[in-house]
């Protein structure tokens, strides 16, 4: 267990998330207001919205009008996410977002020809012109993700060999167009993973690149965030992505498919109790995925804000014992 | 990880804990049918009912019924719980239980003097009396376990000398009414282990007692019980209870309080997908988990009943190959 991280960096992607996830729609003031209760919480790094076409997310129509309204606060990143070139030059208008680039492969064949009608080699083609975009509009770029990487629902299982040289492919890439690259992001896209194959596969990336550090995105579809998480945190891994009150995708009635990103709350309530930093106010946090709940209007999976803190047990316990 | 078990035994115990938690009432037929749902699963060890007075847990009322009602299937041990002699005596004359004994003890004073009035030198003495009543009915036991062995929600946090102290009072106890204990089974009663403390305690109770067995007995109050169980299976833990669709609690809207068990069908796939068998068919055992939820009438929160399992992907997708 000495690998454990003395402390980690959360990146929350609960609102962008949540916001293009919803069936119903959800009122721009409402979205903002769950953007400055997040904002108050120690969370370091908040992903807002997607520059992507209305007609493709409704529910991000009003990205412009969101990133206008929510209150920045200091030592706070606010991101956005785009697509394209297109989806870029919007987040850049806004002069409100900090703009970080990234590359993205998918693991999956497959699951690229299906979605984006591209091979891996047509997709690997596109990231130079992604680089290149970069390099002309002077973004700051040093981070890498794989998506897709512990296995597909239209491909299967990933083989490990298949990253590493994605991962080579992608830095080979990168190196060209002058930048360096520091993090890779390992995503189970599809909820893949399980304890055991994040620490094979993060052990075989971390052997083969020791100088990148590894961050992970994943998914609760089938149960197994927090379980990977802590599989992570084994190996040492200091960077997640996760998302409020599990925001993102939900396990009940009226919503089927893919559940969201390992829950924020629970994530740091993990942390917290393990004696692993993550600048978070746990209690501050809970109270924003209430809200989050609230705004979304139905259960979402986190499970700590129903369950409770035990730091707030432990202090009615000493209050009891004092008096 | 050369620890992990390469098969571990589960006793489930959603029907008890669903049937006794849930606010409706629940026809006697429908729970018999879960029963029977489950017996068709590999599942080699159900616990059905509580053998309490009907006063105090209603829905165990029809206990006798139930147990009469369902049928036994080969290989299976079909259990009952009881806290006194006269419970005891109600599941023997069912005629058609498994009847194994066990000591328990509850690592809280605190929660002791709450709930039954006792200290922990009161409870021990009580224990006597239980394995006394186990040797004059010829009832077997080999099996002692502490509730909130990992924290408790009125005394904080657990001390290991404490859990260790008590475990060596329940060995002489059996010892001395000729008992020959094997298994030790440690409940987080009140959710409030970690996957790091699930090691720590583990470690120093195998390490005091390596002639034992560990079992767990988690409850997912905080999220965090399939990552506990994995820290289980990190230690070579090979015995959980767990509850079919995670029955016995909800951490939904109309169901405040603790969460049920560790969802069985959760625990079963994370198993199945890193090689550690369970000898119950998981296809057969989300059947189940969706019975129960039909049963019950509102969501329960296993994850996999929704996203689910990855053999049926991987056997589609073979097949497409094939085609």
């Amino acid at each position: 267990m000495s690998d454990l991280p003395g402390r980690i960096a959360i990146k929350e992607e609960g609102p962008r998330e949540g916001f293009q996830f919803e069936k119903g729609e959800i009122p721009t003031a409402r979205k903002i207001a769950l953007i400055d209760a997040l904002s108050g919480t120690g969370l370091r790094q908040i992903q807002l919205v997607s520059f992507v076409p209305a007609k493709n997310v409704p529910g991000m129509a009003d990205a412009e009008q969101v990133v206008a309204g929510f209150t920045r606060a200091p030592g706070v990143a606010y991101t956005g996410l785009w697509l394209n070139e297109r989806g870029l030059e919007r987040a850049i208008a806004t002069g409100k977002l900090d703009i970080r680039g990234h590359l993205n492969l998918t693991a999956s064949e497959t699951f690229l020809l299906r979605n984006q009608k591209r091979t891996l080699a047509e997709n690997l083609e596109a990231l130079h012109g992604i680089a290149a975009m970069y390099r002309r509009r002077q973004v700051p770029m040093d981070r890498i993700s794989i998506a897709a990487a512990f296995g597909c629902n239209f491909e299967g299982d990933i083989p490990v060999g298949v990253l590493l040289a994605q991962v080579r492919q992608m830095l080979a890439v990168a190196r060209e167009h002058g930048f360096e690259v520091r993090t890779l992001s390992l995503a189970d896209t599809m909820a893949w993973a399980t304890p055991l194959s994040i620490k094979r596969v993060v052990g075989a990336v971390r052997e083969a690149h020791p100088e990148l550090q590894i961050g992970l995105h994943l998914h609760d579809t089938r149960g197994m965030g927090i379980a990977n998480a802590w599989a992570g945190l084994e190996m040492g891994v200091a960077q997640y992505d996760a998302a409020v009150g599990g925001l993102g995708g939900c396990p009940f009635a009226a919503h089927k498919g893919a559940a969201g990103n390992v829950c924020t709350e629970d994530l740091v309530f993990m942390c917290e109790e393990m004696g692993i930093e993550t600048g978070v106010d746990l209690e501050a946090l809970l109270e924003a995925a209430r809200l989050a709940e609230d705004i979304v209007g139905h259960p979402l999976p986190g499970a700590v804000k129903t369950g409770g803190s035990l730091r707030t047990l432990r202090a009615g316990i000493a209050a009891a014992a004092a008096a």
